[in-house]
């Protein structure tokens, strides 16, 4: 009891840029519902500060304090933030076989995701190097992910966790910026997502936060 | 109580190549002393069967199956062990701020790190693509797994997690096959990693299973 009023007092501030992987760490915090700050850094400057690379050695978005802790990687913010509010159950329990899924697919999305969609973007051939590299071809790692959201409305079954938040921003903006292929069972799983309220009002506030920056570089 | 006497039951089965990314997921369960199945699996062979394809589409090992639950990934298979064994005490407790600590270096490993190592194996420019890409510079991660590992013997302080099982050896093996600097800081962190009892039980068994396999093709 007493450490939730103290968790209740901690604040959250979150560090981000409306056009970055911060987005998916807005996605989490409107989905949770809980309350929190907003600083929008600008790309080369304010990620650049010494002040900022204190909180992210790699001066970059996004990054998370909670009270002192800092948070750093969007789906380590992600699964740091589902377990630390239980009540609002963006995570499978502990002692459920969902749990293993569940990390199954946030590690994939941070891994293997990653790679493929910065290999195809960065033009660096995965099919020559597929034995050693994590994620295999890109065409592996599409199969994967049509097998992991193949169980149901979410990654693991009924419950909509932070692993559909991440995993989901990862399929929709990799179809958007062609670094993955567009599928039926990716676009019907992104819609579904994208009609959640949580999700609408986090890509509104970023939205109205892209518009904020162009209007003062303007 | 009935859901922990069905746990003991289940069969916990290990996929692993004793030269792979599966000697990691070895250390967890050594480290937890569970017991466990182990199948070895050959390259290009065993490991694009039909059959262990439905168990990872991507054809790599590690792989876990724990009763009917696939988990896939080794980052994932260490969280997921290390919560659904708490008695071992290989995770921070959900409430604690370490539970960020935890996730942000596991996710930073499985993420950027896996990014730095392969594209210095591969010969990719991560200086060129630096803004975009997830890991940053190689430097960057450099500076950032310093960071990681200044906090105390392990990443989380006095307690060692799944995190050091993980990002331990990353480094490990990155100074091993140089795609990770050097660095006195890493050395005295990975020592104290190595001498830890389950760890060199765990390294033990791989070295007998690497030399069963040359043994097995003379
Ligand atoms: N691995 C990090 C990647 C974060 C990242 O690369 N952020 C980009 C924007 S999406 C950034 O801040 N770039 C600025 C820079 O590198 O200078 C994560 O997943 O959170
Ligand atoms: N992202 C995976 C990577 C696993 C991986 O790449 N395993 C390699 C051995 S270290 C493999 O099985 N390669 C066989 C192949 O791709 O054919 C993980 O972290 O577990």
């Amino acid at each position: 009891m007493q450490k939730n009023a103290q968790e209740g007092t901690k604040e959250i501030v979150f560090y981000t840029n409306p056009e970055s992987r911060g987005c998916i760490v807005r996605r989490m915090l409107e989905e949770l519902g809980v309350p929190y700050t907003t600083k929008v850094l600008s790309y080369n400057g304010d990620m650049k500060t010494s002040e900022y690379l204190k909180i992210n050695p790699l001066g970059k978005v996004p990054a998370l304090k909670h009270g002192d802790l800092v948070v750093t990687e969007a789906a380590a913010i992600c699964a740091y933030l589902a377990d630390r509010f239980p009540e609002k159950h963006l995570a499978p329990s502990l002692d459920s076989p969902e749990r293993g899924t569940y990390y199954r697919w946030l590690f994939f999305a941070a891994g293997p995701v990653e790679m493929a969609t910065s290999a195809k973007a960065c033009g660096w051939d995965l099919n020559e190097n597929q034995q050693m590299v994590g994620s295999g071809t890109h065409k592996d790692v599409l199969e994967a992910l049509e097998l992991a959201i193949s169980n149901g409305p979410y990654i693991c079954g009924e419950q909509f966790t932070a692993a559909d938040v991440y995993v989901g921003s990862h399929i929709s903006w990799g179809m958007q910026f062609k670094t993955l292929e567009e599928r039926p069972s990716f676009k019907a799983y992104v819609e579904r997502i994208d009609a959640r309220p949580g999700i609408k009002r986090a890509d509104d506030l970023d939205n109205q936060a892209k518009i904020a920056l162009q209007t003062s570089s303007e």
